[in-house]
């Protein structure tokens, strides 16, 4: 898969270590893959002082010169974001923060909630004032709501108020505190480095930083972390239903990442070999879509036998700034990407093996591609099954009207690719390859079956008005969100 | 007076015009004196969209490329900002903007609040979250609050509830509103443009949009401008002490505006020759500091008969990027911006005059540049009395411990200049030369009458809590408030 | 005068200095008034080694961050742009630097050669190559011939072999060296600071340094100072024809500024008093336009005793990024950068005084302004003769057909700028004023007599032919020359 | 190999196509692999008009904007640069150009001139003025001498003067010509696009403009493309010996290019079969280091049957301003860029496979990594030689003192890598993978044997002479060479 899905959200933590700040940056480098609109990072340092610096961009080039070390303290929060609610500027970049009776808070939050509409409009009418456009401001809000029996309290009531999918990282003037929500959607793990703990999306990010992984934060828990020690809360104690995101597994959490006690890479060969076990074809090389597909063609190369070769040759030199002129190739987009190895593919029938196709008008040029290089013959393999749904959890999957398993079959949609075959793994085989049971996964873009309801109509009219048009704001990303109807 | 004060705010609205968006720009760059760290102009569309460009550094910076063009809608506000109170950084640039039960608000605002601290803490006990340092999100907060009795009540109860120093531009889905403080510490002009209304902090900006000039927003009156045209309440009917800040006939305004029917210029030639006829001194020429210093300079020249030379030269190439080198030459600072063409003073007796000395240092290095170039005399004239105060509503006078006045005797000032001699306009020179009764003017900066109390004391402890140390959000100017003890 | 001309250049050069590259930072800086397009610094180490910096843009600008401390060495030269031959990109930025049989050599020049392009055809027949399209590089490219009798005597030749106006500052490993045309077209000072010599195009660039003026380097000389001193060589002994611009007098120089032992500021009073005796009006105040006529006002003022008033209040906020829309106010460009204190000047009989009038748009602007602000009559006065003639030795004036006298009477331009009179200092007056004979300057510009022939047919062909459109080096400024026909 | 060598140079050329500009630009793209410092177009109009732009940093940075639309014309030469000769600053970008008596000549070069500092002394004493660093300058200043018999005479005279390597792409104002030196160091091919004819370095270029590839420039060949069509000129008829560097098949090409009618992939991939013929470890998987040891390692584990697992997983978003803090995590800058997948390693023993060691640090944190995650035996697999002996010829390696191949014996490499064995592929291995005779290449890095002398000595004296320390010419790259004992 090439465009779509675009990544969300990745978040970060740590409490008590002398460099929290440089293991912080680290963090959201080894996160960046999760959202690459915005980065930012809050310190806070032992006057109980918060240090916060955010901007447009990657990690690398938000942290430019001497902005770490304007950042004090032995603990931080940090987070990368693509938008997934909210315009994409400056001001909706994260971590959020603010001062209230609890004194400064900031928060970093991965996930979409569902009921945002509904809750902003209850704290409008109770006399609230919102800043931005992003759903994360009302976790804010609520966390400076007055509330009896004090913090964790706060904390218990703020989760019980919000729905949908969201896994926080908070920083207090003296706590680092982890949320995931009780369905547990997004990854959140716990991790220790040098006697200090460390919250992340990933545990990529805990090796990058050599810090060693303890467990996950499980749905619906709360770890609270001070000086002390962390301590845990379960918020929904009697809360049963679990729904991870299956789509992690398949295409965006990284191969180097261990998720349920599952390896990323190992889940995704086995995707492969799956595919391979339901769908063999006849052919002289098994090529992958460079490097969504790599781990899937090697499955399916060593379930079957047949040569893995890799016939795509990434161009390391994109980049975001690449010039798309008007006047431009046929394709290009796709071919300055990845270009082919001609004499590798040419009189061959190749098995080209991606993790999804979503639009397909890529998959439809990377056939192509092969087809003008001499492939005799091309067989599409894809490692899910179909998307057939929006997802309201935080991933950003076009419309269902742009959803092309949606309007057509798998015949049409061969003949859309001018593939010499089409096979999709099947929603079976890839729940059996992650070696979990299906009751642990949220699917819903692929069956329908939606964990938390979610009703767009009741949002529409509340949350057109909440937007605020922000250009310019030390950035040239300045757009809207993209997906308006999903709020 | 080269450093001190420096500037703070200048607020702009515009309601019902087709360029509203442009003029607004061109009002801010005429209000650019009035604050060059931050500036910003939200508009409102047809459809009641706001959009909104922020950025820091000068107007005409911040509106490049097609800033301008995104921004829609026949009405708009602005504002230009020194800050001082809050950080200086892009957060807290101006407008601030929200939306809330009465739907999206933006606000600018000039002066300084007295109770910021104490209303802040009563919002946050109540459940509010603040997300900047400045006083004005108060405002913004206020009014989100349910009230009885509608928008109009909850505008006068806002006022109520907030003390000290506030010219507000406002601008709701359907309106634009101005406010002024009940003692109209700052101006607030209305005008009128092709039938639109116009707001602005002083009348200069009339003139450079070729908007005419209609009266000043009355002190502790509301004026509300919509479709229907602009209606008028006053909040404090009952209010009588006025308190305009007389240093903007001093210091601040623009000499061709014209604030309570006095043009500036005019007063201030007016001071020179009231400095003339309280001082009168035998010498060969009249020198202004440029170009703070011309019109009394030209006052003084003119009452006295004694010739009027231009000898400092500016270089107009300075900019706020200039160099300041570790190992400068000394004195270097202010050469570097007025040179002295040395034939015209070499064996003169040199009056030089100018609107202020507030530190003492810039006066001392100008006389010995005087003296190195071979004057015979050096007589300082300034314009006004010594300043012997703070301010605490809106000007960013340094602490007391810094103001020269207060620590040293007219003699002591003289010869730490080392000055032939030294003399002050009278307070009631100053006022004289305005043409207004005393009872307009605040003049507490050097009288030590304030109009509103404040108690310093009380502050300290509750706002040290709202500080975050923003870092680099887009801009290289993030630093923190020059003055935390005035807050 | 507003638009026109513009500057040209100015160059700087240190010799034996620890602190060269600072002073040559500084001193550029006051010589930023001749050119604001580029900008660099080349220094020479201990070790013959030469450091070199440019950029485009102001000097504050191009060297900002550690950009001096790179620059090692005692000795160095400096030079700041505005193009008058070339195109205005950074590869035409000087000082222009190479590498030849005699070494490293840089070169700094102010001026404009007339034979360029026949010396340059000859060269590249001889087998050079140019790299560049201003007329220096042929300077450069001389004084790397070989030639008999060494180093001095191909100084010698290469004065020789070029026409026109140069007042350079050469640096070699071992020498910094000063030239001026035999004519004497541009200014060029010698001075002292601590021991080192300096050279600088105007006085004013001494004061800044605290450099004491020592004497200007004559026409036709060359000074070469080494570690043994300055010596100098009268390249042109025999030459008597003098012509300094006196224009440098009129506008081009600093009024700090000294030349020919005259002080600028004094001969600009001296111009506007020579005016009022040649054309007295009846009137009730003199109006400078700021900065440029307040001298010839100022003196108008004191030969009348018709009170001076600074009406026109500076916007000191425009800069060069000040964007022009393309829907603009009419008149705007005049009035964003002066406006009125209206109260001054209506009703009255304003004379407002300049020092020169070129295309005329602006002036009538001007008198526009001052109507519209209830003027009841507007007298223009000038402070020189109309410009009939264009400049071929350094000054970018329009071509003759936009020249307003070229094609208009008196009573035509007066008519045009609807003012109710119209007077400009005779030529006569204006020599006077500077207390030198006639025969010291060039006036070409306005009485056509050229002292150095120029026959442009002849170049058109061959300088076509040299120009390499460059785009973007590194800067937005990258543009054509403005006036091709003149080279 | 993830350090050194660093790249160095692509030249890209079209004649005749009405998006010359674009197909440059998109050309430059594909070939950035070649140098990622600086790169440049310059185009002719039909009237002869040369129009360029160069910068620093990468292409897609550097034509932003409208940067390509200002360049016109149906012809252009484009360069992308590492520097391996001259300082990397903007000045010393290329294509370099000028205007000589030949009209206006921009050349693209690719290697390293052996004879530089000799001829660039002769053509000093002749009277040659050098601006730049680069040895290309040379060529420039070589094209601009008066040479009887015209043209073509001239051409081929450069070529017998200067010595080395060298694949040229020089524009002129009538035409497009390909030069490579009579070794054929560098590649340089033709193709052909909808009628035009293009130059390339590489066949990867083609395939992304959608050229036909039709054949390779020969050594000694001089390709001159008009109007007329192309017509070739052999300039050393008598000349036998080829020299192409065995390095582009080893490394640098990429492997979607065919130079001398191989695949690179495919050589690539024959070289680790041929590897793991010589040298048979028992082993659980193969690993590459992605992603210059992709195809060795594939080859490796065709040949064995062991299989191949892609442990490293790339970090996407490193870049060039990944911030390296002083306090930094030990190996972190080879952890940052790959990450393992730690399961797949833990317990097993691993064969790692990379194209090359040069100074070894890299390989050693390598094997470090896989024993830190528990490897069992990590085998390290070179696909070439031990690197000896620097380059001459257009290629970055360290100094000898650096490669730890000259130091070190077999087992002394293995025991500082930690390595539980070490294997490189023999000289007779590599070249057989090639399926060219071993009379075709150079192979002086690893076997010292220099198909052209070089005396070191002698440059440095002269050489010295030439730099000029040029800073910030519109970047922060700037930075003396890395090598100027091999100039």
């Amino acid at each position: 898969m090439q465009h779509y899905p675009k990544h969300y959200c990745g978040v970060f933590g740590i409490f008590g270590h002398p460099e929290a700040v440089l293991r912080t940056y680290y963090g959201l480098y080894a996160l960046q893959h999760r959202g690459q609109e915005s980065a930012g990072i809050v310190s806070c340092d032992d006057q109980g002082e918060f240090h916060e610096h955010k901007g447009m961009g990657l990690v690398s080039a938000i942290f430019k010169g001497d902005a770490l070390e304007k950042l004090k303290g032995g603990r931080a929060i940090g987070h990368t974001r693509y938008s997934t609610t909210g315009a994409s500027h400056l001001r909706n970049a994260q971590p959020l923060t603010g001062s209230c009776r609890r004194g400064r808070i900031a928060i970093a939050h991965n996930g979409n909630l569902t009921n945002a509409a509904q809750v902003r409009y209850e704290l409008e009418q109770e006399g609230q004032m919102f800043q931005t456009s992003v759903d994360s401001e009302i976790i804010l809000n609520l966390l400076a709501q007055p509330t009896l029996g004090g913090h964790e309290n706060n904390l218990i009531a703020t989760c019980h108020r919000i729905q949908g999918a969201y896994s926080l990282a908070i920083l207090t003037e003296n706590e680092l505190i982890g949320v995931r929500d009780p369905h547990g959607f997004r990854p959140l793990s716990i991790g220790k480095l040098d006697g200090a703990w460390v919250l992340a999306s990933e545990t990529c990010a805990f090796d990058l930083i050599e810090a060693e992984f303890v467990r996950d934060v499980e749905p619906g828990e709360i770890v609270i972390i001070d000086k002390n020690g962390l301590r845990s809360i379960q918020a929904f104690p009697a809360h049963k239903r679990r729904a991870f995101c299956i789509f992690e597994y398949v295409y965006f959490a990284r191969p180097d990442s261990t998720i349920a006690d599952r390896n990323v890479y190992k889940v995704r060969v086995e995707m492969g070999r799956q595919l391979a076990r339901e769908h063999k074809v006849d052919a002289d090389l098994v090529v992958p879509v460079p490097d969504s597909g790599n781990c899937a063609a090697l499955g399916y190369s060593l379930e079957t036998g047949i040569p893995y070769e890799m016939a795509f040759v990434r161009n390391h030199y994109v980049g975001r700034s690449f010039l798309q002129p008007s006047q431009k190739i046929r394709d290009f987009d796709v071919r300055v990407k990845l270009n082919l190895v001609k004499s590798l593919v040419a009189g061959k029938r190749v098995i080209v093996v991606d993790d999804s196709i979503v639009r397909g008008t890529t998959s439809r040029s990377r056939v192509k591609h092969l087809k003008d290089a001499g492939a005799k013959e091309v067989h599409v393999m894809v490692s899910c099954p179909p998307h057939m749904n929006p997802c309201f959890y935080g991933i950003d999957f076009p419309d269902r009207s742009k959803l092309l398993a949606v309007s057509h079959s798998l015949e049409q949609i061969r003949e859309y690719l001018n593939a010499d075959s089409l096979s999709y793994l099947s929603p079976d085989g890839m729940v059996k390859a992650t070696g979990l049971p299906r009751e642990s996964f949220c699917m819903a873009c692929y069956d329908g079956n939606y964990p938390v309801p979610y009703d767009p109509e009741v949002d529409k009219n509340i949350m057109d008005r909440r937007r605020v048009h922000a250009h310019g704001l030390g950035d040239e990303l300045v757009q809207e969100a993209k997906q308006p109807n999903l709020l």
